[in-house]
Formats: C-alpha cells, structure tokens, sequence
C-alpha cells in the first residue's frame, strides 16, 4: 500500500475531533512533558483549551532541545489514540544556537553559498534538538526603514532576495527530508506583501496594485516554493483590504490553484483571531470559517479552529472536505518528513553536544559575518595600524547584544563582543563605556574623552539595541539615539581618527555620523562571532567586501527610497529639466545617501572594457555582456559585480534598473578578471497591464558596475 | 437645424489640419494680438510651431485681461479659414485678482456656501477679462504634507472633498454657461489619483489597488462631474503603472464609458510628450498615438499633436473618427459658452474696471479667510486685549506673500499683510523682523528682542514662503526653516506670551512651535485679505472656527497619517493590547499630533445628550442622530458639528471613521442648539473585494463629536 493510501486509510479513522485537531498549534507549555507537565493554567487556561485537545493537537510551536521534544512526543504518542506524532515547528531564523548574521545583513554578503551553508547549520542544530519546522526564511521584500522586521529580509530586490529564498530553502531542507534527519522543512513568510506595511507600522496595511504585487512581491515567495519548500505561512498585513490570513484570492487561488502550491499553510501567531480586529469577521467563528476557507491549515496560538470548527462543519458552513484536504496536506507533512517512521526524527541529546555550537559553525558564523559587513567610508584610516594606540568606545564596545532580534536560543554569553575581538589582535587597546544605547551621563563623556585622549585612534561602537528592530520594533525617526551622536560630537573635540561601527536592524539616517566619522563598518547585528569577524577586518587579516542590499535614505523623510524606482514624466536628471518643475524635494537630493549595491573595499577595483556580444538580442538566443576588472590598490579582495537592466519603453512603466545578475570574484593586487553576464529574453519579462509576463521588442540598456549608481551602460535591442 | 447638426456641418468643412488644430493648446505669446504680434522665436520657435498651426490651433493657455484676449480673438477670427473662436483657459484657482485663501485653507472652513460663492467671485473676475475655461477645481485626496500641491487641495477625505468638488463646480460655472457670461467652465483636476505621488514627490508614482482608487480617490472628480463639471485634466502621474495622460482604461473606459464623462479632456502642461521620459512612449508620435487613443482632446503645450497626427492618422495608426470625437467635444464646449454667437463672451474693459477687487469681492475674500484659520492652541492668550502692547516679528509680520501659490494674477500689494490689518485695530502696535524665511542674524535677534521686552504680548509671524509648497514645491523636512525655530528660542527667552501665527502651504511638524508658544493660529496662506482677516480674529471681533481637513503628523516619519485609516489586526488601543506586539512606532505616538476635524474656539462646546431615533435602520428607511450642543463659554461662535460612522466588520477592511455628514451652527453664550444627522443605507455603502458597490446588513458605530477624536459613539445594525 503506497504511503498516500495509508494515510488516506488513517483519515477515515479519524474521528472530526482528531481531524480538527491536526490543525491546531499550541504553544510547548500545554503539552505534558515540557517541564510544567501539561497543566493548563494562567493564560494557557484563559484560551480555553481542553486536555482533549491537547491531546488531538497535531504541531507544537517553540519546543526545543532533544530532550524536552522526545519527552513531549513520547507523552503525545501515548496519549494521542491514533498516535499521531506531532510536529515541532520553531523560530529558527538565523541560527539555533550558533548565530549568524541578521538576514539583512546575510544579504550584504551577496553570498548565496555562506547563506545556504548558514541555514544547513542551522537546520542541524535545530534538528538534533527535535525541530521539524523552521518559519524561515522571511523573504519579504523591504523598502521602509522604519519597519523594524527589515532585518530579517534580505532587502529592496526582488531578484536578489528570490536568489536568497531558493538559497535559504536549499540549506535548511536539504535534498531528502526524509533521509536526511539533520535537515528540517522551510516555511517561508510572510505571505504575502507584508513589507509594504504603510508608514513602516508594523503589521499595518498593505495596498498596492495586483500588477505591482505580482511584480515586486511576490517573486521571492514563488522562489521558495520553486525550491521545494514545505510550508508557507500567512502574513498580518491585509492585501487590497482583505487580510492575507483570511484572504482567499491569495491563497485558494494564487498560491494553490496558480502556484499548485500544496504544501501546509499556517497563520502567523495569532493571525487568525485578528480577522476580528481587521474586521472582516465579527466573532471566532466567522475568523475560523474564512481562515479555512482561504486556505489556512494550522491555526498558531489563537483557538478559533478549536472551538468552532466542528459546529462550523455540522452546520455545513464549512464543508468537511476542505478540512480533509488540510488535515491531508499535515499527514502528508509528517509522513515527508519520516515522524510515522520516527517520531523522534533527528533528536538526540548526543548529537546536541557534538554538533551544538561546534568550532566548524563558529566558523562558518565568522565568515558570514566578514562578509556581511558594509563600509560605508573609509578616508584611509581603515585597516588598523596594529601599533596604534585604539580606544574602543561606545555602548557596543563591549556589549553582547550583537545577536540580533530572532535568536530566541542565542546566548549572548556565548557572543565575541566587539571589545573582545580586537583584544585578539592588539595589545594596546582601552575601553570606555561613552554612553548608553538611549541615555548619557557627563561622567561616562568625561571618561570616554579621557581614554580618547590617550588613544591614537577612536572606535566608536554604536547602534540600536535589538528590541529597536525586530517585530513590532518600529521607528519613525531612524536616526542614531541622541545619546549616542551626542558622544560623536565630544569625541570629534579630541581630533583622532574616529572610526564608527554600526550595530543595528535597518539603514539608518546618518546624519551625525557620516560626516563627523573618517571611516564608517556597518556591521548591522552580526551574530556570536561577530566582534571577532569585525576585528579580523579592522585590522585587516580580510577586506571588506559586503555590498548594501537596501537603501540608507538622506533622512525619513525621504521614505520610501529604493533604487529600483521609476523615472516619472519629469526626471530632475534630464538634459533638458527644468530647474524648478521637476520631480523633486526642495531640501534633499532624491538620491538615498547610500545606494543599492554600494559597499567599499581596502581596495580598488577599476572597470575597463565594457562590451556587449551584440547590439541586436534575438528571443531564444542569448547575448553577453563581458567586463575587465582590475584590483588597482595594494590588498588583495572581493568585488561584487553587478548586472542591471533598464526597459527603456514599456507596456506599463519600468524601472530605471533591475538587478539581474551578480557576480563575487576576488583579485590580487594588479589582478585582471574578465566578468562575463548573459542576458536572454526570459530577463526582460514583466507584468504587463493586462497581467501576462512577457517581454516586449525593443530598446533596453544592459548596466554593468560595483553598485547601482555607478554603473556604465550598453543599449541593445530585443528583436523577433 | 439644431446646434448639433450645425456643428457637425462645420466638422464636415473642417480639413485635417484644421481638425488636428482644435486639439492643439498654445500660450498666450503664440498669438498675434498678444503683444509680440505673434512673432515665433525663442522657446517657442523651438517647439516648431507654424504660422499655420497657431491659424488653426483651438485654444489659448494663460491670457488674461480684456483687451488682450479680445485682441488675440479678433485676429485669430480674421485667419482662422471658418472663423472659429478660441477657446481661452487658464488657471484661476482660489481667485483672479481677489484671491481667497488656498483650497486647503477653504478646505478647514467647511462651509461650502463661502467656498461657492468665492469660485463665483473668481469666475466673475476671470470672465470679465476674457477667460472662458478655468483649471479649477482641484480636488485631489492628499495624505502627504511633504507633497507642495496639498494646499490646492481640501484635504484627506473624499466626502469633504467631494462636497467642495461639486461648490466650487457651481460656483465657476453658475446655471448656465451660455446666459450667465460672468460664469467659466471648470475643469477639475487631476485625473486621477495625483496627491498619492510616491514620497509626497511631486510627479511621482502613484500605486494602489483599483478598489482603493475607486474607494477613496476617484469620489471628489466624479462629484465634480455629477455637477456638470464641462472638462476634465489628466494627471502627470502614473496610475499602475501607466501614466494617466496615456492610460486608456483610466479614460476611454472607466471615465467615458462607465461615467458617461462626453466633455472636453486636458493633458496636463506637457504631460503627452512626458510619456516619453515615463517610458511607455518611445518618442512623440508613440506619445500622440498613446494619447488621444486614451481619450485626451487637447494637448498642452508640448507639440506632439501638431507634428503626428496627421502622419497617424494617414498612416491608419489612429482612425479619424476618434480625432472627430475630439473636435467634436471641443466644439460643443465653445457651443455651450455661447462663443459661436459671442466669441468675446463676458470679456469687458469696462466691466473688469467695476468687478474686479471691487469692495464686495474683498470682504467675501475676508470673511472666507476668517472662517479658515484654525486655532490649534490656546492657553487663553487669544483674544488679544487692544489696550496691550503686541509686538508683531517674524518673517510675516508684514510680509505680502500670503497670497499662496497658485494666484499668478493676484497683487501682492493689494494683500493686507498682519501687520497692516491689525494696526487698524491697536495703537500699541511695533514690529521687528526677527528672521527671514530661511535666514537669521545676530542682529535681527537682538532687534527682535528688543522689540518684544518693550511689549507686553509677542505675536510671531512664521511659515513657508510661496515657493516652499506649491507644484515642485516639495519638502522632505516638514517642521519650520531653522532660522525660524531659533527666533522662538530666542522670544521664549523674554518670558512673555507668545501668539505664534502660521502662513504655510501644508501641514507641518510643530516641534519646537507647539510647546514654545502660548496660542497658534494656523492661518495657511490667507489671501488678499489675510491680514485683515487674522486681525479680526486675534482681537476677537471674530471666534476661529475652522476645522482642519488635513492632519498634522507628529513628524515626517509618521507619513502618512490620516484619520480614516484602518485597525490592523493588534490595535494600540485595544483593551487586551500586549505591550510590545502591536501596530506602533516606539518613539512617537500613532495619533496625528492634531487630528483631522479638530479647531478651537475661543468660547467651548459641550456635547450632550446624544440619541440615536432607532436602533436598527432597515434598508430603503432612514434613521436620525440628533444631539444637543451648548455654547458653555462667554463668547458666541460657530462649531462644526461631525458624523463619522464606521463599519464593524466587512467584506473588506473598514476605515475606524468616515466622515458622513457635517453642520455648522452658531451658538449663543448659553444657548442650545440640536443638531440632527439622518442615516441612510447609501452612506454605508462601499467597494466589495469584487468592486461592486453596496452596503452589508450588520454592526455599525455612528460618532458624533466637534472633531474626528473627540466624538460619542452609537452602536446601530443595518438589517433588510
């Protein structure tokens, strides 16, 4: 009997209760075995879940270590009267226990085999500890600094971050769920469009054309998908006024009948109750009922499904056969997965001590986060002087709370702090505290101008705590803490070299930092090893090499700022603009200070040589763009090399460029690469207003350069 | 034979040319007559317009006065081969001469009457001096007070804006085009969706689901209409993706087809040939053909027409047919004006001697003025006793440009400044500079210290200059120049109170005005008559009572922020609201600093006794929400009574309030007054995920209250 017959036999034994139970996903602590054993009390008892539900429940959310998953699943599969093992799902977003960079900045690094390795270690240590289910990767696409989750993408491009996607997925799934029980199932989020929430408002509304949606948006989580990922979770945002969790367009017919998407769909925490908030549903039962009639399979954290999805289905509200179908899809899960095999899957308490935090993952943590940084500037005081005299300031200096928000099993007593990291390498450092992260004493300036005194060189370790980004982590001033550019102000009395390193979840407007600093590292928040990472390019032992994948605005009020924009009907940078009527603001530039795709070196790479194959690109051929690369400075290094592509004319309005290629090669000193793109008519697809994808003949520009601005361009012309 | 048939005849006599003329705009210089003798050279040389196109154009951009535009007429009768009129436009948009504050300031008076009669006084001025078509009323919904043409705007809500949409409409065009030749056609503006410019950047790109375009953007332009509005303009920017100068479905199909639209349709200044730079035109012919296949009648000065419709229309790209419709349009419009009998119309020397800033137009243009500041703060400062020594400073103390942008016609020395207007009613009156607009020194410091230790009550004259908003007129940073925050600095200082009086285009972030000042009156850019208005209410001949129809964000990072937003799923406010994980900025609240709807008086409103007649309306049926409201201070005054209803839960997403219904009553010291709103099931009404418009049976809160916060809620259900 094939596997899909016995499950199918299994469903027919199930009585409505257990089926409903499938879908329902509580919290570790209802669950005997956790620790509290099961009893339901406080705020567990207040959601009205029965000891028999608990029983039927078909996932656990947030159970991890080998231990407490094999205890509660051994629990459940006494107790469940089908024994039905449950699925453990968890937040592992950028490392279980070895943390690695924050997703945005895991972008920078244009890395895509560092990122698809990060995820596989994860997946490990998330495995040995009884996880089936990660919630990653977020692949939402950013362009609002305000919103505190933009650390968790990896930026403004659809290209990039669907290249991201596939890499996230490969890494965490591996090529066999089923074989490979040191992998786990990807879910990716937050579907869909959740990072256009207005105004950078966490969880606020999403509106936007279809056209637009299907353009920008979506190609990410379509990628996940194309990559084999299991799951895909709702995101709290409405689309065009319908909330995604409850939004049957969305789901029913674009990711299920258009995609043939028919893996397990969950709501995010809570999501399903909100429907009443959202208003669209005037009570649980009317949330349940549209929740499943749009799709959603396992409800997270609220207990609509619990309580009115039978009545709902006696009713004949909701028809039995849209619960099967769901019920199915989790079976169908497990069975993937190998839980009816062995619950336990890859569990054990042996491989958590041998694979947990293991020398090779801090390792892999460390490069990823080399690569991850972002000079932002550098007047040439970057690399160190080892000799020098360096005061490590500010309140990073020494803090260890560079994990990141989402690193919920991240100990941060684990972390290399900044401080600690360079001590490695320099015997002549100091420290001064400076300042807090939101607050500054005259005490901690005296003493900071006193050790800057004695210094032949500041660094300045400043940011945003992790509770400033992340969920609900939102800002409508993204400046630096006053505290923190009152520090930079007295420091700039003592004339040394200041070099600032950023530790923080979304570019920030760098007004009294940019200018007042002789060199900038973004470092974003860059995981357990990351003041080692950081030390081993101050002093130079690597070069920077990590590129900007979001935009850092002029200020919020520029917001939003991307590069992949359009050029409107009166662009400030045509030959014959007029000086004042022009798409513009009187008091700012519309460009963002820092673009897409920039990033410095300790060297410099000089591009020669810029040719097109041909001018004429025929549908079904390809053309090549090809350009020589020279390392001209003294160190050796990486550059990122990047392709874009400008429609010159359209059906619809396109942007002045698209990323779409990239390519890292690294360069000795006097070193001559030739960088070769191929560009074919499937590149130059779009939506057109009538929603087909497809090109149209005509003029485009092919750009190539080391970031979105700086860039030499090649017209050429898709012809029949 | 009947007009139609008369104008389908000359239609049948017309030559190509002489049709394609009809659809050609040109500006006053191209004409003889216009005081160059119609000499081509210069720019206008360079847009390659012939002797021969200015023969057989059929309209006129921008003259004005009598004498020139009986000139051009004449001459152009005497070349034009069938004698037929030009039509003149140009833009009169809140005055001729008489200019009345800007809309968004006619927008926070909320009466409707003034605002008519202010459009009838403009009308009056502009036909007595040859115009016939004015590029008014502007009604564009606007969020973003970065974006400079808010302040052509009545503000953030469709109701109100609709109302004033069709008040204004009435007020250009009168009863009757043909008799009333003291009237103009209007042609609203821009089609469609303008004051949603990306980044509140002028010109910008504008994106949104066609149901919330159909929800919140598209009611005010099809108010106008539904009041016989003759013509309507396209707007500059993209809608989706196309830009609505070449965007057919915006134009041939929902414009024309499902609105029944059959007047004249104006590109916006150059906006054909922007469809270039746009990129959905590859060069002028493309941009011409895209063009008036979308349904655009005349071309605005670009020349796109004039060089390829012939071509076109030869070469069966376009069919003449459509080029007929066109010319068909513009003919019956100068049918309807009555310009085949009279081609001089209303113009008259000797009538704009007596119409034109005669005494009546400028005391409407001040009592207009006086009912559109809003008094934002009062700490009891305001009325001004007229024994106390005022000091008036600050860059508009005694500044005339306070006529706003968008008054090309207006004489700023015919403007009353403040400082004029309130020495007609004090004797202890100084002034002081204080600063420029954007510019402060010393010494303008120290004068104005000075000045104001000598006083017993400092009123500071701030805002923007002209240019500071407007089209272009865009800014990323909201709050006042620094120049200006440092004047207040420095007036705080003198320990005396502060009366701090706006003159600004848009709403601003009042750091560092609200806390430093003891009263504010937002006096936008008041007119002709601003100071006189102003003066009359800060001495108390008159209460402030106007509302705001815009809010005013805490800062540029809170943008957008509007009161008829939606709840998202983890609202703020709600009574089980978690601490972190809810839709919030950390560092600033979710509310406008001063919400839409709110004003002070300086007499206070007690609200009381609310009643709803019936708790369940039934559709085809009306229910009535009265309340009493008791003028409870010592002064008598107007308040503008508020309904706002919200929809508990919906097919889609609801807005927390939307403005209903509005009543101004004068209040008595002591006196009551009930004021009663009728609900009807068409006020429910809304856009379902499937466009259709109707209203769901179900809960309803209806709010009564003097603005959008501050208001009593009444629960109703809507049932068959």
């Amino acid at each position: 009997m094939s596997k899909q017959h016995q499950l199918e036999e299994l469903l027919q034994q199930m009585t409505l209760d257990e089926k409903i139970g499938q879908l329902i996903q509580l919290a570790t602590p209802f669950f005997k075995g956790a620790g509290n054993d099961g009893q339901i009390t406080g705020p567990m008892e207040e959601m009205g879940i029965s000891e028999e539900t608990v029983r039927n429940s078909g996932s656990v959310l947030g159970a991890a270590g080998a231990n407490q998953t094999i205890h509660i699943q051994k629990t459940h599969l006494e107790e469940n009267r089908l024994h039905i093992p449950l699925l453990f799902m968890a937040d592992v977003v950028h490392g279980y226990k070895t943390i690695f960079p924050v997703p945005l900045a895991v972008g920078c690094s244009w890395n895509l085999e560092l990122a698809e390795r990060s995820a596989e270690i994860a997946a490990k240590e998330a495995a040995v500890s009884g996880i089936h289910v990660t919630f990653a990767p977020m692949v939402d696409l950013v362009r609002d600094p305000r919103w505190g989750r933009v650390m968790e993408s990896t930026g403004e491009d659809p290209y990039l971050n669907s290249q991201f996607s596939r890499a996230l997925v490969r890494g965490f799934q591996g090529s066999n769920l089923k074989n490979d029980t040191l992998s786990v199932a990807a879910c990716v989020k937050h579907f869909a469009g959740y990072g256009a929430a207005e105004g950078g408002r966490d969880y606020n509304t999403v509106n936007m054309s279809e056209r637009q949606l299907r353009e920008s948006y979506l190609p990410a989580y379509k990628a996940a998908l194309d990559e084999g990922c299991e799951m895909v979770m709702t995101a709290f945002n409405t689309i065009d006024g319908v909330p995604a969790t409850g939004n049957e367009w969305l789901m029913r017919e674009l990711l299920r009948s258009e995609w043939g998407f028919n893996g397990v769909l969950i709501s995010d925490w809570g999501a399903v109750k909100e429907l009443i908030p959202h208003g669209i549903a005037e009570n649980e039962k009317e949330a349940a009922s549209k929740a499943l009639r749009a799709g959603v399979d396992i409800e997270m954290m609220t207990a609509c499904y619990d309580r009115y999805l039978k009545e709902l289905i006696e009713e004949g509200v909701v028809e039995e056969c849209i619960l099967d179908e769901a019920v199915m899809r989790i079976l169908t899960l497990k069975e993937k997965l190998g839980l009816f095999d062995n619950p336990y899957r890859g569990a054990s308490e042996r491989l958590e001590k041998e694979v947990i935090m293991c020398e090779e993952h801090r390792r892999q943590a460390r490069e990823l986060a080399e690569k991850s940084c972002v000079l932002l500037k550098n007047n040439g005081i970057l690399p160190l002087d080892k000799e020098k005299r360096v005061a490590v300031i500010g309140p990073f200096a020494n803090s260890d709370d560079i994990l990141g928000p989402w690193s919920w099993l991240g100990d941060r007593k684990q972390a290399v702090t900044l401080y600690n990291g360079m001590q490695k390498n320099s015997a002549h450092l100091t420290f001064a505290q400076g300042c807090e992260i939101e607050r500054v004493t005259k005490e901690q300036l005296k003493e900071a101008i006193r050790v800057a005194e004695q210094a032949d060189v500041v660094v300045l370790a400043l940011g945003e705590h992790s509770e400033m980004s992340g969920e609900a982590g939102c800002r409508a001033d993204i400046q630096l803490p006053l505290a923190q550019l009152e520090l930079i102000k007295e420091m700039q009395k003592i004339k040394r070299p200041i070099v600032t390193v950023l530790f923080n979840g979304r570019p920030l407007d760098l007004h009294g930092v940019m200018e007042e600093s002789d060199a900038i590292l973004e470092a974003w928040y860059p995981g357990t090893e990351g003041g080692a990472a950081i030390a081993n390019l101050l002093f130079g032992m690597c070069t920077p090499s990590g590129k900007l994948t979001m935009s850092f605005p002029y200020s919020a009020g520029q917001i939003p700022v991307y590069y992949n924009a359009f050029n409107t009907g009166r662009p400030k940078d045509a030959p014959d603009a007029q000086e004042r009527y022009v798409s513009q603001y009187l008091d700012i530039p519309n460009e963002p200070l820092l673009p897409f795709g920039f990033g410095l070196s300790y060297t410099t790479f000089r591009y020669r040589n810029g040719t097109l194959s041909e001018q004429k690109l025929k549908k079904g051929e390809t053309i090549s763009l090809s350009v020589e690369i020279t390392n001209i400075g003294e160190r050796e290094g990486d550059e990122i090399v990047q392709l874009y592509i400008r429609d010159v004319s359209g059906d619809v309005v396109r942007p002045l460029k698209e990323l779409k290629g990239f390519k890292t090669i690294h360069l000795q000193p006097g070193e001559t690469k030739t960088v070769s793109f191929t560009i074919s008519e499937e590149q130059l697809r779009y939506y057109h207003r009538n929603l087909q994808f497809k090109s149209d003949n005509g003029a485009f520009i092919a750009y190539v350069g080391g970031n979105s601005q700086q860039v030499e361009g090649f017209y050429f012309e898709l012809i029949d």
